[in-house]
């Protein structure tokens, strides 16, 4: 059964809180738990971890190595600064999916442009909650080709 | 029930013959079959059109308002350059999912701008054609909501 | 009694459905009727064209040779694309009288270049259906020089 | 009777004798004749100032609040650098027509880019001292509606 | 007892009734009435001076020189584009606490440049009318080290 | 009685020692005390915290909620880069006011752009240690409104 | 006998009629019968096909697959902007020779950037109507090769 | 007897007050009576005005037609941002020679463009006053050409 | 016997592991081991520090004053974006040898640009773990002039 | 008979040598011997000259005046960077054919502007050592119109 | 008595010949005579030498030293590419007067930027042989100083 | 006994006497002496050259092959523009260590991007005249590899 480790940046544990006109009602705690119904689904293991650390999401992604077979990852506002992190994610080598929940694309500019992008297998935004779903569906599919 | 219209640009025919390296082996027929097949199980209607065309993509979406509920699009090159089909989809206003086989964030800097995307609740991309199925399932979510 | 081809480009025939808090509530036949009456007022002929592919307006451009003494033009988005019409318009001589709706100055940075307005005589924005007549008043007083 | 403020920028007093390749042979007092008689023909009062003094034209827009209904502007090259021209006419929020002889799209870059075209309604440009007119009659029609 | 000359730019009269939502509703009348009573508070003179005129505002900072101990100014929109009362401030030498009303920094990019800055001690900005007697407080700290 | 969270970024926790000829003498201890002797005479609770930790300034903004009435920030060299914090104070919605010891449109270029300001009331710069207090002067005046 | 595609984009059609001082006197017919000939003397095959619209050029460049060994085309001013075409013609794999009878690094600045270069093997630009001759020398060596 | 203005703008009235490291130890009227003399030396007539005000240096330029033959210019500040000032020169159609008493090209990157340069016949700059002098040389020469 | 912080950033704890092809086969030990003795042969004692977290190199790089004589740093992808640990360095005032095991200027754009490179002594890159010796020896040398 | 001057700049003496999946087998020996057996046929005289100094070319295009009738010009590297061959060849006014083994606009970007594209009747890239001829074809019948 | 080298750069040599409309029809030779004469007067040595090659113009740079008081230099088009030829006079440290024929401020973009220009004391530029006298002038002034 | 070419680019002859406070007080030939003793204890062979020519440096580049084994190049101002250097180099295949006195990363932009350090192994800046001895150091381990 392979397992999947889903790691949500900054600011993202004060979902339903937050500007729930940009971000939605949805609380991390409500992702998660669609997360874990759609992993029974789909026959895969999760495992969440939120932090507001770039350095504590870089160990994460490290310790993936060896105990998970892909990565969805939601950095917040460090997937347009943190080379560090594409950098970490490139090193584990892990497939990898990129989820936001509002579109990225629409928003300021800084937000156009991501640093997980070019080490992900690809990305699913402005979907919202659902976009989770959707990447561990992407990630089950791309696993058994 | 709800109906979706499933919009392909330029080259996109050549799908399955063209790059295979970059698009995959998958023929466009290929993917309409997994879409009839995906909307049958998410209890929608859908209606494919490809064409080479920029006018013939505009004029398939005015035809779009009171004949469908949503469209899919991957508008290919277009996807780059075409403000007049973001402004049709703009124009006749229905919820749009943006989606490309390819990570576009992964290739020349030309293919990282959408001008699709400030019109689309959300953009899927890298996945190949699960892409699709997945854009039916978002849009499916979202007209329920 | 002069001629002029009026020349209206994609997603204009939406015009008065399409988001009317920027194109305003008149349709494009609307516009057409007042360029005919104001037509009759100055003393000129005008046909009336639109469409949404570029090659069809270059087409119509290349036509309006030895047939009309001048191009009244909205070339909706293909205004801040296309290098093509532009030079069918340069190759072919006429006045050209250019027109927008809105004022192209005021909304997103993309519409803010012109790729007709360096072969044209003028331009007219912001100003709603008036803008028309206003060009073949324009074009009028241009011809008489 | 409507009454409409026709402010001209620096270098509009040399009309006639500056450039007319560029500018056209007719002087600031020919133009300022053509206004009055447009003006007596659809209705309106206007007043008419020239400055070179860019402090003098903020004056000029500041006075126009309660005693004028709408502003005909030719900025001349302050155009293309003040923002504080721009601000007062916000300011007063009186409907702004902006004019220039020339078409400013065909000149040298520094020109394409104006501060009074976001705080105005509606931009002519290239078609000369008839310019002018077509802006009376503009913003008669504006103010009608 | 230290004396400071509180320069306001071009449009800054018409505080209360511009814009009030950028603005405020204080009127300029206010904010002097309120530097006045904070520079007594201070032990300061201060004397008051707008003007829509750059060259007036540089004729004053000139005045300045042997008369005043520093210098409060809000330049308005000259603080985007005038070098001129820069070399003015920066050749006479006084220490000038720079203040704008709105907070430069959220509004457009245009105004995110100040040509003052670089020749004032500090700026202070986005607080209203009370940024005036901040900069007072601050000007005389720094008259007193 | 309002309370007000001061929250100083990385490297500040070094003030007096290091480079004294940007930053002045004063240690992060002077500055905390000028700060609670102000906050005394204005009728403040403060409450005062430095990290190096990018991660754990995004910890004491969340903790604020609920806790404080705003906020003071010196985020550092993080004003420059850190969407993470500024999305962080976003999210919490109070009201903050930034601070900087020097005048940061005097330096390098990488310092002018603050990523704090679009989501601060206003920011004050330039006049060293006096700066905290000034700010919660300001914030004092903006709680009463 | 090698056979080769030889497509001409928008407002070629006009040759000699347009702008002869820019694009010469020769009509396309007199460029073809000269393509003509030049093919008889190196023993090549060709069919000439022109359009305005860029979506008929792209439909034949993908009907050259299995038809032609190679294409030289001159796609007028969708040269600038069609990664559409450039797309078809790296999809279809055949060798492409990219003409333009004036030397586009002359010209505007819009001119100088060729999509169709980097999915070419060269580009001949600036010696008129012989540059389709030399194009189709430059091929037949190539083919041999 | 040629006549030559010497136009003088913001801040050189401070000359030899302000900045003596940059702009040197002689005063405007040093500067004038060095040109007076070198100009009785070349049989010329020189007429010197310093101003503050753009407006004012736009009317000066236009007072000087058909009343000097020549103008040296240093217009300060206001060259690196005055369209308006290089409008009015242009416009006068005199030769105009432009001085700066520092070398702006070793100066800030704003120093480095002036829009006095292209409507003039040439630049002397980092010479320091005896520029003016060089300047006078240089129209004299350019007059009997 | 001077003494030298040796500090490495984010992802060299994978060294060996990570991309070999691009940092080599040496793990962190195999360099941390190289170090300690080339600091026996040149009489330096070291000290070896590897965080994926900045806060916690900053708090390194805080505590190396009064204790270390100069550091050694590859701050890997922090290089290009930290200017938080740049201040450090620069804060503490010890000489700084910057080391990277690749040539940063042979790869993306965004490695080209060191925060690190302007307050170090010099840089040594591309020569993979021999770098660290030789940043040793030119510290050794750097301290002895 | 017409003469042509053959030169090749920095580093073209290498050719076969030199990385030849870019720019081939054939040296430079086989490309002088392929260009006088196409002036035999053509009925041209042509002398050969290389050298990597860009000096040396200015001194050969100068020599050229008054002794050949066109130029082949392959600049290499100095292509790029070189306005003073640029203004060599426009100083002599004789006809410029411009050649590159390689297609420029496929390599990096560096390579993709050219300082002697402006003042060459045209260009040929791409099509390796046939290039040369191509040119003096082009060249002969530009000579001969 | 100084003495003053006079240094030309490319293409320099051909002038009379070389666009006349641009450099006027004075040859190397009458510039050389006209300074000897004016150094004379000046009571200056001057030694004139032109090169078309970068190397050649900074090695006699170099021989300046010791030999020569100041330099007047037009380095041609290597004015604005050559940080070489800049560093030569920057390192030998002699005053240096920058000297162009044509005003490069009219001109193409490229020949706006002087790497000269940081290392020269002033530039003329504009008036053409007349500027090696001023330049001269100039220095003479300089060294008296 | 492998052997090294150390080249120097321009100025380089200078070293000792040039601006001391930027490169240090030590001669060409100190550094070259420097480089033989190094040599000896490294078991190599050196050759050392210094031009300020380009196109001698590229020649002693191509005279590198079949006689040395490793290059290291300080070129200087030419590191900045010299494209046919690093195409030299890249011809010749040898390994390249690029070196430069002063940190090029800490000085005006222009001299921040490398043309060498594409084609080099690394590069060593910063560090004076030891930093030619690392680079043997470096070239070494690298020939032993």
């Amino acid at each position: 059964m392979p397992s999947i480790l889903i790691l949500n940046g900054p600011n993202l544990n004060l979902l339903g809180a937050r500007e729930p006109q940009i971000y939605g009602a949805a609380t991390l705690a409500d992702i998660e738990k669609m997360c874990a119904e759609a992993a029974a689904r789909l026959g895969l293991t999760v495992e969440c971890l939120q932090s507001n650390h770039e350095g504590a999401l870089i160990d994460a992604v490290h310790a993936a190595r060896g105990k998970h077979d892909g990565i969805v990852i939601n950095a917040g506002a460090y997937t347009h600064s943190s080379l560090a992190i594409a950098d970490a994610l490139s090193a584990v080598g892990l497939p990898v999916a990129e989820v936001h929940l509002s579109n990225i694309h629409k928003r300021e500019a800084v937000r156009h442009h991501s640093f997980i992008a070019p080490v992900s297998v690809g990305m699913i935004c402005g979907f919202g909650p659902i976009g989770y779903v959707l990447a561990l569906e992407a990630l089950t599919q791309h696993l058994t080709l």
